[in-house]
């Protein structure tokens, strides 16, 4: 077995102990002994690869399979961690792709004219310590200082790397002289692709996301003795206010997406009208502009509710997150790529974070995402085809091509 | 002072210690040392007014003057205990002017054909043991067996009767023999006749009253990755669901009333689309065909919004109360003495729960509403002005006067 399908099978073989902790499920957590055996497996992938591997201050493995020229290297990467009861493929495909690239250069004993370093990230996921993507912060050199952290066990950051031969200090020692261009194939963790009958999508850039805290305020009241038109209720005021931020992310025509995940009313009990309520509200879109031009007409809509209803309302900006563009001239590589092996082009924004969002600060960079099951991620039920999966690597192997041509 | 300015000006009294067992505020609770000081001052008042009083068994205080006749008593009463924290005049206001009644007849030495009785319930609020209108059920003749209870310093229901000479197999003998016809006045609790600038309304009955459990599922994804058509999110069917709620009952133009007053969202993180969503839903109308119709127009709202966006609803009738109509030849006498006095006629439907529902069991049974300001109660801005007491003690005097002309 080889290629996509053999990519998909060792994230499979990743899923079990001893490269899980957990009893009946997956969780590879940052510097725990699944991570090391998974380390020492992924290691042994890349050097029968024909990659020399190593391991860095940040406990990331990079395997080196080297080119002609001795420029900067194309970093392919993804991490190595899972969420508590994860899925097998978050991360871990976008490494196994990696070494299916430079297998399948050096099973015809290629050279590119750049090194390819494939790297396996650390901790992206921040699944054991409360601080998430250290590990390609430290590659990035965005890392900065790494304050103290514990994980739910008590144990220290520096306690947890001291038998890797490493401690917080030493985490930025990781940092990467600089690379051409960097690549990371990723499951899409949403149902778009899926419901567009396509494999592959080529990401236009990570989200621009905001976050928003919103209090409601109206007049509590008896559920009997307070008839309709004179009640100030929080809630249906809220739930009106739900329902125009949905049109208005219907509006954007894919481009702006607007959840409310959280609300809670007060006081709460059956037989009394909300006198508020307090809920949340993320925006993501792929541009700033465009995410805060949506959030501003959502606020907008927000007051013209509440002064009809003749309720205060309250919208604060908790979260800021700046969006992320891939590179331009990589993304039309990896769509060439795409295009040249058959499939229909389309460029997507990526709603979630991703290494590839800190490695931007290091290279320019290139995603492409691989259509899971049901849009489902986190969660055991994630799966991958490994026909998508052979379909990534040709595109993936079709845009190195491409950026050897470049490089020409 | 006299009239209804003493009635509210003792309501005010009795809002304070020894009547209140609250630093800073008023709780009065069944059988406290409040409640004992209450019925001290009360019994003096009514003494005062000429009746002769007594305690039953449910340690209910009963005044009673007697008419030119020996036929069953008209019944004043209302209820003597508080919410914690609670307003001065939810109950006291209608035994102070009960009181008021039979102290403006004995001024005059006045009879009727039948004796007044003017009774202080003792709980109505089920403030203090885990049980509503324990005391009225009593003297109705519809309390049953007494279940074991406990206050929440653990002390029981038959401990607390015990220095009062009672036990709670007792309190069956406070059943009344029974009575001509009941009429209680009682703030209004609600903002509808201060709304319609009207001092006093004729209550037509209880409301029918059906609470209801209502869960929606959709499916939970990740707030960035899941584009806006392919989301099925609990909430914002949720939301839709309340609106659609909140209009059904505006056309019925004032008949119901429906409240969500709870709701919970899982998982609930900011970041995530709501997967499933509980919410209460408490529907009151005058009549149980008019709720019922409404409910039922509200179930096939939902189940229309479920299935356009691709949810499951489930709704579950949890709580049932038949509605309690008042007597209409009763509704008519206070409604002749409300014009005779001057005041607009407005009959309306009570969302509350009232003595005067447990009383319907032995008699006839009429009821006055008071404004109160703002239709705040149970809260200690709760505020009655003393001219609307003493319109309302004209109109039940009125009623006194036609309720002898029929027994002529």
């Amino acid at each position: 077995m080889v290629g996509g399908a053999r990519a998909v099978a060792r994230c499979d073989e990743l899923g079990r102990a001893p490269c899980s902790d957990m009893a009946g499920g997956l969780w590879r957590g940052y510097l725990t002994p699944a991570h090391r055996a998974a380390l020492d497996r992924v290691g042994a992938w890349m050097r029968e690869a024909g990659m020399a591997t190593r391991i860095d201050p940040a406990i990331n493995l990079i395997g080196r399979y080297e080119g002609s020229g001795d420029g900067p290297p194309l970093i392919i990467a993804s991490h190595i961690d899972s969420v508590r009861d994860g899925g097998f493929y978050d991360g871990p495909l976008g490494v196994m792709l990696g070494i299916e690239c430079v297998a399948a250069l050096h099973a015809t004993g290629r050279r590119m004219p750049f090194a390819i370093e494939v790297i396996a990230f650390g901790d992206e996921e921040g699944s054991r310590f409360p601080a998430a993507m250290l590990t390609s912060k430290a590659v990035a050199g965005t890392l900065g200082e790494v304050p103290a952290m514990v994980d739910v066990d008590g144990i220290s950051l520096a306690t947890a790397l001291g038998p890797w031969g490493s401690a917080p200090e030493r985490m930025t020692q990781a940092r990467h002289p600089g690379a051409l261009a960097y690549l990371e194939a990723h499951i899409e963790q949403g149902p778009v692709l899926e419901a567009e009958g396509l494999a592959l999508g080529v990401v236009t850039g990570i989200a621009a996301q905001a976050r928003f805290s919103v209090v409601v305020e109206g007049q509590a009241g008896h559920a009997g003795t307070c008839s309709m038109p004179l009640r100030r209720d929080a809630l249906t005021g809220a739930a009106e206010m739900v329902l125009a931020m949905e049109n208005l992310a219907r509006e954007t025509d894919g481009d702006c997406v607007a959840t409310v995940g959280r609300i809670d009313v007060l006081p709460g009990a059956a037989n009394v009208i909300p006198g508020e309520v307090r809920f949340t509200l993320d925006v993501r879109s792929g541009a700033e502009a465009r995410r805060d031009a949506a959030a501003e007409a959502m606020r907008d809509a927000m007051g013209v509710i509440a002064d009809r209803r003749g309720l205060y309302v309250c919208v604060e900006r908790v979260h800021d997150l700046a969006a992320c563009p891939c590179d331009p001239r990589l993304m039309d590589m990896l769509e060439g790529a795409l295009v040249e092996a058959g499939h229909a082009p389309r460029r997507m924004v990526s709603g979630a974070g991703h290494d590839a969002m800190i490695m931007a600060a290091l290279a320019p960079v290139a995603m492409l995402f691989v259509r899971c099951r049901g849009g489902i991620s986190h969660n055991p039920a994630e799966h991958v085809d490994p026909a998508d999966a052979a379909a990534a690597l040709a595109v993936m192997l079709g845009f190195i091509e491409r950026l050897g041509d470049s490089c020409a």
